[in-house]
């Protein structure tokens, strides 16, 4: 018995499912992918059997800049030797505010949490504080995190937890100006995602003219345009991620990559909402933890230097241009979306995702972590000799189908 | 200027009111307090102007064994050093999910969060996925976290928030039987808390009677009992802390201590609410990081060979019949309430705090770090010889009165 399966046989006395979660395997992936890991370094993982892989998940988002980052590590450890948890914060909390004002364009004020969506949450009850009105946008099949009004999917939900959540159909101009006349007069806030990124479908970049209408409709309603930049945020851009369209948020919801694996969200937000913020009670246990915020100014630091999105993107365009002859020449139709630096990579015609994950099993086997139906993610620790290292693995995975 | 009162005119531009939530000693603590720390060792704080204070609030609950604990942070770094977080759970989850069942006699199974609100909701969630009924009480006054339902102080929440969370009053079975009746049908839970422990009030020990009256309660109900124990959990047992009147839970939510501080949180619950528990959907980014379940290994195993809540009985004991003694010497009545191990102290007669605010602020400035209206906690890390020397500075600060 392999130590993979070992541990899934304990899990299962255990872990309701034998796992939870984005990271249970038995919900989310094909046969053979490992449900324990070993080893991280790099861009490489190995799990609990010793197989080795290049990985394109970048733990769904928060690992950027390597994992087991030198520096990182090293600022995180640095702050854990002089404090980490207290009766009030260390200095770093002023510090990594500071730094996100001068970096993040929108942002006059910052509040740190631990997942991304207490931080989406909070921007719902700072934009409903602020105006008095009680309705939050929510895009149709978007994910803003694992509560019942983030991603709608939870069983036994009260149908009230949702009545103030109407939906609207990203990118679709009129349909967020139907969903903003309905709710008009009680419109508090307009949730965005930096792209179409729902997981299972191909994604759809963001139409800035969608941009502009939806900052348009929030300006006219005096709502709140909350800029959800948890999975993208500093992967596109080191500004919130619709600043390329020249559209600032009122409010942005951070997470997952700005301290590199270290546990911190951060909810980012511009003068106006400033007040209704302090008035607003969020806090949590760990809310104030000192390491991750030392880990969160070593990364900026990192990403700024390296100008992450521009190597991702450079990155990511190497790997799909490379998917791309390969899937041409075994003489597959592969529909590769979203940003490079954040690219999704699905099969034509492939409703029951059968020949993904049969192609994301065999690229395991060769030692490349795919993901078959949601986004992956690339890192300041890729190489170029690990994309092409991967790309051969791949092509004898295309080789395979 | 001080290096507090710097840090704090830099915060209140960046961080909205200057700091948010429990830890903004603005809203929260009188005049005097540090807003900064800088170090801290065993039982003690430095704050970044160098003062030294014996805490006796344990960073709200998380420190247990001491800050900067050098077998937590040996386990810690030991596990960052092997892999922190990846595409999947590292075997730590398995090891920590079987210790829990084999500490807690209610628990058959485990699910970790970040945050103590993760495991409060995600008992909610879990609760109403199996019963298919939407009401969940909840007591009034009590706090689950910050979320709206949790904190029920959020400026601007929809009225239907709470529709499905009516209240009843902790420690009174006629209230929590006529809600219950009122639910009746419709009833997927009842959330308590460990004792009666409402910052602000005189704190309430639990009445066994209102326990097992709450458990009939949901057993006649099929509902779920659902306890917070995120506050008090490991502090007055090692098993959940209604288990010393022959009361379990059927889920129960914990975070704080269990990791002496470093960040994780913990859905427990028995053998039917599995099934339920394995259909709902609940994750975050860093949800399994696993540095914080080896931290919390290791915190469990040094909880167990010290006997943590008997030992911190009486340490808080000693505390508090020092301050007995002393208060009667000065001729001042205090009401010291709560479990010894998480004492509360406030003077009589002292409504507007005035009296308490006076008291702690001479104790601050005698190196004595005490909370006015919350409750405190004690750690494995305080020994006899800091309890009299602390006790020796409120001998002064009553001396001040």
């Amino acid at each position: 018995m392999s130590r993979n399966d070992e541990l899934k046989a304990r899990a299962e006395a255990v872990i309701p499912g034998g796992m939870y979660g984005h990271m249970s395997t038995y919900r989310m992936l094909p046969e053979g992918y490992p449900q324990y890991f070993e080893r991280a370094d790099g861009c490489r993982l190995w799990d609990v059997d010793g197989n080795e892989y290049i990985d394109f998940m970048c733990s769904y988002g928060p690992m950027i800049a390597g994992y087991a980052n030198p520096r990182v590590r090293a600022a995180a450890d640095a702050q854990r030797n002089q404090i980490d948890i207290a009766n009030a914060p260390a200095a770093v909390i002023v510090d990594l505010a500071e730094k996100m004002m001068s970096q993040i364009s929108h942002a006059e004020w910052a509040i740190f949490a631990k997942n991304g969506n207490d931080a989406t949450t909070a921007c719902n009850m700072i934009a409903r504080g602020r105006t008095g009105k009680r309705k939050i946008l929510v895009a149709q099949g978007a994910y803003h995190g694992s509560q019942p009004w983030a991603a709608r999917r939870t069983k036994g939900t009260p149908d009230e937890d949702y009545v103030h959540f109407p939906t609207y159909t990203f990118n679709d101009i009129e349909s967020v100006t139907q969903a903003v006349a309905q709710a008009s007069g009680d419109l508090a806030g307009i949730v965005v995602s930096a792209f179409r990124h729902d997981a299972g479908f191909h994604q759809e970049l963001t139409d800035p003219d969608f941009a502009r209408a939806v900052r348009a409709l929030c300006d006219k309603e005096d709502a709140a345009l909350i800029l959800d930049d948890v999975r993208a945020g500093m992967r596109l851009s080191l500004d919130a991620s619709w600043s390329e369209f020249g559209v600032q948020p009122d409010l942005s919801a951070w997470g997952k990559a700005i301290a590199n694996g270290e546990p911190i969200a951060a909810v980012l937000g511009s003068e106006p909402w400033r007040e209704a913020a302090s008035k607003t009670f969020m806090t949590g246990s760990f809310w104030y933890q000192a390491a991750p915020m030392a880990a969160s100014l070593e990364t900026l630091a990192i990403l700024n230097e390296e100008n992450a999105p521009a190597r991702l993107e450079a990155l990511g365009q190497r790997f799909r241009d490379g998917i791309y002859e390969q899937a041409q020449r075994h003489g597959h139709s592969v529909l590769q979306s979203g940003p490079a630096a954040m690219p999704t990579l699905m099969f034509e015609d492939d409703k029951d995702s059968r020949l993904g994950f049969a192609f994301c099993q065999a690229a395991l086997k060769e030692g490349v972590y795919l993901h078959p139906w949601h986004n992956m993610f690339l890192s300041l620790a890729h190489s170029e000799a690990d994309i092409d290292q991967a790309l051969e693995g791949t092509d004898r995975a295309f080789g395979t189908l």
